[in-house]
């Protein structure tokens, strides 16, 4: 399976043939070159060993980033793994996430707020200091907790990004992690240093967004 | 609650004032400053009023697309929106979020595989092309069904680039669809006249990938 699995992010739009009729010779040429590719694609599989937890940041100011990671956890979940979903910044709405796992309990899952609200609600710099601070330490009883297998961080970029939450005691605390899960972290701005020690970095770009055109966010989509 | 959905895509990083300390005054200039930005940001949202069924692409090289519309899947079963998934090339091997949909099975959601593994796998054009149009007879069904709110189309655009299934016929469809529900269309090398249609388009960029550092697919991760 895990050839197969691979091939997601292989040059497949550059590497097959344009232009192709649904002639049979066009088609024997095209499976030759298949054939080919999937020896290619194999051998380097076949060095490809290692495998450990990693630690994710998706990033960026595309949409996706956190529906993103709740697709991680879904597809986690269905392997068995523990799942922990903790999140910074959203906290006092509701949310299509929180009211899914609320309505699927599963002992495989755990879904927290942290947050409350964006800061612009709040405008207490003191109030969102300490809730980053509750929310940080409960990241770290995650992390350490041998049960779990991904941790899921949701915008904590943002709480690191303006020293909301210390970076360089995060920082440290994250380098030193255990290697035996997974650590995904998200939310836009993150931090160089955090890329630096990551394993997976995902930029999402917003090429095209619904809010320009004047859409209002909508049910499923952003929340 | 929509002001502040709004402000998850805010220039928020920009915008909030670095080295800050934890004085007193600071808090105050910082806490005076967030409240103008609400009052700004929620001028701005009051000027978006529509709402509408949106077509989204998720595109580029980077990690996470199809999770992403995973994700996006689970927040709309969390409003109780209807959400039909149909993968268009993962097909013949085990997936944690194919198991997922199977362990928690819901009214709301209906999961299907068209696919018949990649094509270097099967190294087989004519199959292709008929597995890729009996997907594409079956997006059709599920994109006309009214009582489906949310189609999700995993790895469409892999099928369109290459004219497995004819693009023109699909974007000529797609240009025409009813506006009442989300489509979300997934996979690398999305086409320029479909990106030219669509409402909200995110470019999924590899930063970083631990395929690069000779790390296995793994599970929860990769599928």
């Amino acid at each position: 399976m895990r050839a197969v699995v691979t091939l997601l992010r292989g040059k497949r739009d550059t590497a097959i043939a344009r232009g192709m009729t649904d002639q049979p010779n066009d088609h024997a040429r095209h499976n030759e070159k298949m054939r080919r590719m999937k020896v290619a694609r194999d051998r380097m599989q076949a060095r490809r060993t290692l495998e450990r937890g990693l630690l994710i940041v998706h990033t960026g100011n595309g949409k996706g980033k956190s529906s993103s990671a709740f697709g991680m956890a879904i597809r986690s979940i269905g392997w068995g793994m523990r799942v922990a979903i903790l999140q910074f910044v959203k906290g006092t709405w509701e949310t299509g996430e929180r009211n899914f796992f609320a309505d699927h309990p599963s002992d495989l899952v755990s879904f927290e707020s942290m947050g409350e609200g964006f800061t612009w609600d709040t405008q207490d710099r003191a109030r969102d200091i300490a809730a980053a601070r509750r929310g940080w330490d409960r990241a770290k009883e995650l992390i350490l907790d041998p049960e779990i297998d991904f941790v899921i961080l949701d915008e904590l970029n943002i709480v690191l990004a303006d020293d909301t939450l210390p970076s360089a005691e995060a920082l440290a605390f994250l380098k030193d992690r255990p290697l035996t899960k997974h650590i995904c972290i998200t939310g836009r701005g993150a931090r160089p240093e955090l890329t630096e020690i990551a394993d997976l970095v995902t930029e999402f770009g917003e090429v095209k967004h619904p809010f320009n055109a004047g859409f209002n966010a909508q049910k499923g989509v952003e929340y």
